[in-house]
């Protein structure tokens, strides 16, 4: 049928669904009005650059109206930020996995109440870079975990689930295609690794706390690098694994930051 | 000594310390000037209520100036805002853990170049309560993981490295102290249980995935009352390891949300 799964038995029998972190709700706005027709949705952490995008999205789709002047749809909140863009939305996720993970459980929920159909969703997000040019882009084909497992670990109540984290293969393709359109763009197809800890966790030797020498850290990178990642991000696990339970056609393209 | 501890050996032969996320650094900025005289840092997740609460600080302390006009010293980013009360400084630090670790991992080094003494810092963010009046202030004796037990796994490259997660008793008793005050102010001392997930891991019924009956999540949160746990939030277990580790004298004292 082409709109979202949701996997909650409880929902359809609520008498009102408050999306309390995007500041939108069932009684309080006619969000089939107002997303009926969304096609795209485009993450990022920062709401800054998730406004740029739509302004940008808004150019070059030759939308009326002045672009420069997009409301924040989430304005009566500071959690997170939202523009329309036509058929594109453009949302920010903030920083790691419980961020993005609140954003996507409400976003399917608003995607699922307006009855939209056959939505494509794209991380566009920074990471670090592995190996390869600073401002590359990677397309990801599978968000791995801190040991290059494609799985994403979610604790439910006290039980651990292990989730799958395999990302659409056709559309990660069909980014690569549209890529191969812009000169001097570098995009390519790699693993994307997602931790908890942005120092720690990914191997910086300049964060308040560093208990490994340069020669771990590494010895660690080179593995993930042989491992096929080729950027390392704080979303992505958790970002495949809801998509895709969602049944939402979901990538990952990020840029290593210049 | 009182000044915080860096665990770091790399940190001071850097030849400058970008602190990325709060855009300021050794070479840009003044630290101990901007800085050196700070002997509070109040944080909470969202940034309109960091910056009504410097007002309110500033007003508090009879500070000179216009308190509504005060400016985001971290406002060349959007991942963070940080705001001064004299020596108060009150800054947002998002949603997770994530989100609280990069923020912290950067303060942290930002007192430490700015040789700060005997730093006190509080997270005074919301939660939610468990068999507690709304509106309450539970103040932490204990950040406890979902399955209640005083502790932080912190992934360091690929290892798994468990932190305390104690907090600074005599601080909470102070708390407790004021609170009394105040009148008609529900405050208590109980553990907050941390988690990484706000639908499925704190029990929730409204999330886009929801696998447990309602008597399942009763049964869940009845345990975790059982076990002294009053509140549940999403950053305390990495906020009272990270301020452990460094010597910062730490509590986190949230209010059930009304």
């Amino acid at each position: 049928s082409g709109l979202v799964h949701i996997k909650n038995p409880y929902l359809d029998s609520m008498e009102e669904d408050v999306l309390y972190h995007l500041d939108l709700g069932t009684k309080t706005h006619n969000l089939l009005a107002m997303f009926g027709d969304i096609k795209f949705v485009c993450v990022g952490g920062s709401p800054n650059r998730m406004r740029a995008f739509a302004q940008f999205m808004h150019k070059e789709l030759g939308l009326m109206g002045d672009g420069e002047d997009l409301a924040d749809i989430c304005a009566g909140t500071d959690r997170y930020a939202m523009y329309w863009a036509g058929p594109v939305l453009s949302i920010s996720h903030g920083m790691g996995i419980p961020s993005i993970s609140i954003m996507l459980h409400e976003l399917i929920k608003l995607l699922h109440h307006a009855k939209c159909r056959d939505v494509t969703i794209i991380r566009i997000g920074t990471s670090g870079g592995l190996g390869i040019e600073a401002g590359s882009v990677v397309i990801t084909d599978m968000a791995v975990d801190s040991s290059f497992k494609p799985r994403f670990e979610q604790v439910v109540l006290d039980d651990v689930v292990v989730r799958s984290t395999e990302l659409d293969e056709d559309l990660a393709e069909e980014l690569l295609a549209c890529s191969k359109e812009i000169p001097d763009f570098c995009t390519l197809i790699g693993h994307t690794m997602c931790t908890y800890d942005f120092y720690e966790g990914q191997g910086r030797l300049d964060g308040a706390l560093c208990s490994f020498s340069s020669e771990k850290k590494l010895e660690y990178l080179k593995r993930a690098y042989d491992a096929g990642v080729r950027n390392i991000e704080m979303e992505s696990t958790a970002f495949a694994a809801l998509c895709g339970l969602c049944g939402l056609k979901g990538e990952s393209s990020c840029s290593r930051l210049r």
